[in-house]
């Protein structure tokens, strides 16, 4: 099995050999960069790219990646105001014309599950920009690519996810994936930010390690009782964070997005608790990898961008090699030898199951009147009923 | 006489012999596609795109037919907020800047003759890409390529047009287009909907047989009185609309716009009236072609989407090849023998008429100061003073 | 020293060789383009646009360049609403990003000095679109290059502006360059909308000779007495106008903004006294070039569009030579012999002084907090602290 003609809407469409693959080529795109060699590989192909919502890094990158490749793209940055959706078209109608003006699309849309709602319809693989809050398959490859790059390998990492848990698509998907190269993760969010249930149950699935904390300082005091409380008085000042900072690969860092914050008063104190400065760095490795997806608020304080550990910035670039590979091995224009082991999320087989619907009110099937709503049996978690769509769980009514 | 360097604003700017030539060439290049051939007639060419009006279709289609065919696209989507027209500036004036920057350009705007005045100005080839109400003109050339598709060819063909015969530039545009081509026509569409005179008028000029209904069941009724009350209640169920379906080649839905219905209340079941669905799928002949230009609302149900005769995405996907064809024509990239018998609309000769201007409130003479209004003679209808720009029918003054 | 790798954001960053070295390639560029040679300088090159401000020629005319040269461009027509700054991402950030996803790049930005912080945060080099009220520094290359064009040289001119020279950057800009060759230079502009005071010194500090007056009227009037009142009644109605115009070079026009005419009531009337016409032409030079940065509101009236004088159409075209000859130079892919005598405007080196922040409040320094406000000491001007950023004059406070 090849990636070649596939779609890409979740991570979880990937074995962990064919992300290993995506890296591999990922590497020979970066180094073809860097030599300014000139790529030919899509000459005479067109991605047609339709963002429905806001996007500068996304869209922007995977347009490079395909210049670079020697391709053409026609670009729908406004599609919710400049398409025909205005005039009141479906997602299955436009894509179905979309589908004859190119060779591979690149869809962003603001409903959960919208983008596999889209692949059911295409003749033409679509990857994902991004659907909801539900997935952003290609960052989660950026960023593996990220540890890939700044660390060497992407196995068994010892990583720590800082700021919103909750709502972050991008923070999600990469848990996840890292779990299944055996990575140990600890959270630090504030209440109501942690990681869903959903998330907890699927690292747990992969047998990942899981910490949490609510805040920094959390981290440190809970640090200090429990372990290093005897040691003395400036031992206990630096306290467990010194511990846990000694031993952390990988910190990764995502907005705190302050409208949200409506169950408490939040306070540029509370924000801190979420944020990397010069003294988290001294206490850190000399190869920890500080990641973010960016645009950044203020979890990352700029004293902080002079720091070689400060990747985020070649985080973004990387996107562009990672992007290229995809569309590449997509539109099966590099040479790869067809992976072993592969396999999609183990028994994600859609069922329609009559009556039921997405309990999800932002997924597109309760949206998209012509969308079936369909399910899967997840066979870890024997009383979910998840959503095809929008991998929400629902509840099980037929047991 | 040649298409190269032409402007392309009216179907009628065309002769029936060029309309074929179009064709001809769309089909040498709809194989190309198909053979996924790397075209370069167009290496080192640019496309203009610049749209004061939203458009998926349009736009994308003619941005991928430039990509195929070798050449590079600056693309203006949103240039009524974008550009120099939120500065007052007038089209004359961008024109005569644009034409600085690209070899041919596509234009929509929301007033009708627009495109033609921009034509006007304009030292490169402007294609237009629709003008308010008044004209589409490559839609008509897609519409036709399609007919030919998928039935062999556009003579002689029986047509029924379903829905908003009034408002829709496309039907207009098609209509006459099939009547210069031998076409019969039968025309369903509910009261304030119906074709308008002006167009009656130049069908009855072609000789075209022109039958009209005001809705399905009237169809179904008028026949069967007519013809096959005799016949006993079965036949009677069935009525004339069997007789009807039995013979069309082409049925061509368009948006019923509902909220264009203001004189009487539109419910759910009007709108089935102008609606395709199994029932009357399954009376149709099996070699007919359900076409239209989408988006679609409901007057084509779901389930009609999975029978082969259901051209309308293929239609829609057609907009690649003929306009890779138009494109490749006016730029003179294609051999192609120069086509006898080629002319413009008769008698469409501009004539200033001082102190006459166009009685259409939408016309461009009326918006930009200073466009001359002119107006042509039509020997078929010598009491009417036709508008040059948008074609509106204006009463004779000076006879 | 060459033009490679470097930032273009003000005229001043170029010295009198390095724009004639522009001037020299932009020729070399306009006779390629006139031959339709297809040339390939940049093939595999990216060009990043990205604008915050609507714009039509200037957007254009750069991916039309870069497209002439064989690159590709990725285009950002909307940035203040489509980009990462809706989610409250700063410049330096943004910039950051960008610089990974092409080569080279051009930035419009609403804010002072905004062009200037993006180039300091950037490893690619950045060509200011226009940056606020300050600088756009290419329309003032394609400004001279024009009048080489149309009148051989650019030495030593005989220049009248016209209009709203206190808020165009376009004028500022040029009037300086134009003093940097030796130019003498008459204004004319109604109160309020007069040259500001640090063009006025710019212009002194070339010894540039600068005559000012409030209207056509003014001119006419006061010529009249201060030379040719003893000439009789004909004379004196032709008056010093006559005689203004038989010596310019140049008639520069800009837009006279109504709505900036707060402090008196606007009139037509008062709008033809910075207007251009029939009889003005009839009164100017054979070999005259009338100019205007488009779009014009009613400086330039429809008839002197058919006068082989109004270089205006021409000027907005010289866009394309003139940014292909950038890009080229600044990339780094076109053979230029380094010039001799490069320097940057004199003693402009940034310094922070502790506690001084730059008056401008639209300087990008008071909005976006991580910018560190620089000064630089003006030797001409002993008594000014001008903003490294914006340009704009501060009170010396250390002296």
């Amino acid at each position: 099995m090849t990636l070649t003609g596939r779609h890409l809407i979740s991570i979880n469409d990937l074995s962990n050999e064919e992300i290993e693959l995506v890296i591999e080529i990922a590497d020979q795109m970066h180094s073809a960069l860097e030599r300014k060699e000139q790529l030919h590989y899509c000459d005479g192909k067109e991605l047609y790219t339709i963002f429905y919502e806001a996007s500068t890094r996304t869209r922007s990158s995977f347009e490079t990646a395909m210049h670079r490749l020697g391709g053409t793209v026609v670009s729908h940055a406004e599609a919710q105001t400049t398409s025909s959706v205005a005039k009141g078209e479906n997602i299955a109608d436009t894509v179905r014309v979309l589908e004859k003006y190119a060779d591979i699309m690149v869809m962003r849309h603001p409903l959960d599950g919208s983008t596999r709602l889209a692949a059911d319809h295409s003749q033409i693989p679509i990857i994902s920009g991004g659907d909801g809050s539900h997935e952003h398959p290609t960052q989660t490859l950026l960023d593996l690519y990220t540890i890939k790059e700044e660390k060497g390998n992407i196995k068994g990492m010892n990583v720590a996810l800082c700021g919103d848990l909750r709502h972050g698509r991008t923070v999600h998907s990469l848990a996840v994936a890292l779990a299944r190269f055996g990575a140990e993760i600890t959270c630090i969010a504030p209440e109501g930010f942690e990681l869903p249930d959903h998330i907890r149950n699927a690292l747990k699935d992969y047998k990942c390690k899981l910490t949490e904390y609510k805040s920094l300082e959390d981290v440190d005091s809970e640090g200090s009782l429990a372990i290093h409380h005897s040691k003395g008085k400036e031992r206990h000042q630096e306290g467990f964070m010194n511990f846990l900072l000694e031993r952390l690969d990988v910190l990764y860092f995502t907005r705190l997005q302050r409208e949200r914050f409506s169950s408490r008063e939040a306070t540029e104190t509370d924000q801190e608790s979420y944020r990397i400065n010069k003294q988290l760095l001294a206490m850190s490795r000399e190869d920890a990898v500080i990641m973010h997806p960016l645009p950044r608020i203020n979890e990352l304080a700029y004293e902080v961008d002079q720091d070689k550990r400060a990747a985020y910035f070649r985080q973004a670039g990387y996107g562009v090699p990672v992007r290229m590979a995809l569309i590449a091995l997509i539109l099966g224009v590099v040479q790869a030898k067809p992976v072993r082991g592969v396999r999609t999320v183990p028994g994600k087989l859609p069922e329609e199951i009559p009556g039921v619907t997405c309990s999800n009110e932002h997924c597109v099937t309760n949206i998209e009147g012509y969308a079936t709503p369909k399910f899967y049996r997840d066979p870890h978690d024997p009383q979910a009923l998840k959503c095809y769509y929008c991998d929400w769980v629902n509840k099980r009514i037929d047991q």
